[in-house]
């Protein structure tokens, strides 16, 4: 399989003044034309560092994509790195001059003299036309490693590379395609689902499996390298099949999926509502669940029960039980769950009620200890969460929303969860 | 100056599975404490990559970033690679160890035995203490040049990075001090505030003044270079001033303030609350009001009325109105603010409800269309916005939620809101 480099310029980018996404959309379009991005790697406005990066890629891989650098200012320093690295001269390329006159001519204006430079081009190149703007795109042999030069505004970029370089890659594909899929898991450790699946995991297998972690989320990735795109798609089945056996109803979703989503389409197939209850969450989980585009077929709407007093007068909580065992306790959120339903008309309601910190902890109750009530039509079950005293105030409300999320999904799909 | 490569891993990056944040977040950090990045790199989980490209990095810069690949998986292979790029063995550093057993034993559970490779380091390595997750950050010296690894998970890494890196860095600065303030707007676009202050954005001036923009919230960037903090402090104090004096009442805080935090400090400070009536905002203004620790101090909780059922039955929006003006009106965001103050027994209260999209536009209710009601001691107001009937659902509701909090926030500091 082909392998690429992807090299970005510019000092607001290297200095973190803006997130680069030109990168991750190319290399994902590199993949579908079978090609492996191995490296990306990131440069200042600066000619010396983009000759010496392109000279390390072209003896490194069999595709480099450059972009950014090609403007009219002073700082636009791709075409000078790309004929140096390439031993040859710049010379004006009059099919580009006509290009960029016409350009501003269709526009009703003049051709600034600083445009001039960009119809400059590395002696031996081939110019890729710009659909969307004044930069030419440039394709360069070096060391017989073709290079292409892209404009850095997004648009003119996916542009170009859709019209002027993908063509041609897939024209020379005489090789692999290589196809992704990702599951998503919510239940288990990173670490239990790297013993579940290491063998899978091994170095070197195709297909290559992978994880990554967030906030209880674990996501297992699925690369496919085939010589076909069908014959890739059905290593993706075989492979997801078999982490599914394993993982087993940990496994929320894949791809886009979330948790919200997933329960979304849940409750709207078998035409149930839900409403919440949430005290240290804040709303989280109503704006997760109404992230989902059409939640208003099944979510009816919240409380957030954030002071005690409102826990007692809108939803209805015993005044003894807030004394007896407090705001976060057992009892407090099987009743809050209870009183949502009934307010709302739901057939399930969540309800959360937690210590987020980063004040507010005892030994008895720290920081991290959550209640989570479900209530579906059947029963009310109240679970019980440790995420961690040492956890910021952010890590336990994300990681309470999901797992009440994942609670309830689990319920919807007939899982019976643990009681309390 | 001193000089910075960032290397991030992970196979989801490289191959555009995911776009990576943490480069950009490390860059901007190290600008602040006066080191300036001249390089990421982007490498697949694979040893032989990172080991080169390490080796690389400390022959050209004086500080290393890796990010990722601490985990207690296969494809986890930064603790190796340091290793190998270190020339030393790997060996169990047994207060991680006892960490790594810690954090489990604080949520319930024994430490898998898939973790235990979390707690090898590299012989004579510093161990990062990670406060958020199981991966302990490593600090060796390649070639004499300081390489921090921590972790991928952008919350633990930042966390990390913001305890254990940046102060060893800034302890460390000797020479030309890089300080960075942001002030942050909201009301004005980010085409007017250029116009406003495009003088003091010139290029090649210092200090350097910048924009950037994200869902109506435009946040103006001060670099100023300077041979000493305090100079540069000066530098940063009197550009502040200015651009305070240009863009008046819309600055609303500076640094790591968000609009919530702001109002709740104004909030706190008058001994006065708040309660929250959410319909396309789905409990995101409750979220990001939550966000702020201690704000139960001001914070009463708020009613998700999602389905139109709530808003009448739970919060006394009055049918005819509903049928006669819709959900998304003047009359029903006016009586969801009025209703809320009573239900929670607030000094304060933002209701919203919109059209928040894809589905449910009309030609006179397009996507966009939001009212954003505000009760306060002296008055009940409505504001209409028009967010565009093309924005993303996300978009709508981001704006939603941020316009409301600036309403309450103008008003809280006597600067009187146009009225509907």
């Amino acid at each position: 399989m082909r392998r690429a480099w992807i090299i970005s310029t510019g000092t607001e980018l290297t200095l973190g003044q803006a997130v680069g996404t030109n990168a991750a959309w190319l290399a994902a379009q590199m993949a579908e034309l079978g090609i492996r991005t191995e490296r990306h790697v990131t440069i200042p406005d600066d000619e010396i560092a983009a000759c010496e990066v392109l000279l390390q890629a072209a003896g490194a891989c069999d595709v480099i994509l450059i972009t950014g650098g090609l403007g009219p200012t002073a700082d636009d320093l791709t075409r000078s790195a790309l004929a140096q690295a390439a031993g040859v001269p710049l010379e004006l390329h009059a099919p580009s001059l006509e290009h960029l006159r016409a350009f501003f001519a269709a526009r009703g204006r003049e051709m600034p003299p600083a445009n001039r430079v960009q119809a400059l081009v590395p002696r031996g190149a081939g110019v890729l036309r710009n659909r969307c703007g004044t930069a030419p795109g440039l394709r360069v042999e070096l060391q017989r490693t073709p290079c292409y030069a892209l404009p850095g505004v997004p648009f003119e970029m996916r542009n170009m590379f859709a019209h002027e370089v993908a063509p041609e890659l897939r024209a020379a594909n005489h090789d692999a395609v290589l196809l992704s899929r990702r599951l998503h898991t919510c239940g288990l450790g990173e670490a239990d689902i790297g013993m579940r699946i290491s063998d899978l995991m091994q170095r070197g297998r195709n297909p290559e499996v992978g994880t990554t972690a967030s906030f209880g989320i674990v996501s297992v990735r699925i690369n496919a390298a085939a010589p076909t795109r069908a014959a890739a798609e059905v290593q993706l089945q075989a492979e997801e099949a078999e982490l599914r056996r394993r993982l087993g109803p940990a496994v929320f979703g894949r791809d886009e999926d979330t948790l919200a989503s997933v329960v979304g389409r849940l409750l709207a197939s078998a035409g149930q509502t839900l409403c919440t209850a949430e005290s240290c969450t804040g709303g989280m989980i109503g704006t997760l669940v109404t992230d989902v585009p059409g939640s208003s077929q099944y979510f009816r709407g919240g409380i957030i029960a954030y002071a005690d007093a409102v826990k007692e007068g809108v939803l209805g909580v015993q005044r003894a039980d807030l004394e007896a065992h407090g705001a976060v306790s057992e009892a407090v959120a099987r009743q809050m769950a209870d009183t949502a339903v009934s307010l709302f008309g739901s057939d399930y309601a969540i309800a959360v009620t937690g210590v987020a910190g980063p004040a507010g902890g005892t030994e008895r109750k720290p920081v991290g200890l959550v209640f989570i009530g479900l209530r579906t039509p059947a029963e009310t079950t109240v679970h019980e969460f440790r995420f961690g005293s040492d956890s910021p105030r952010e890590a336990v409300r994300i990681r309470s929303s999901w797992t009440a999320l994942n609670l309830l999904r689990l319920s919807l799909q007939g899982a019976p969860p643990a009681r309390t």
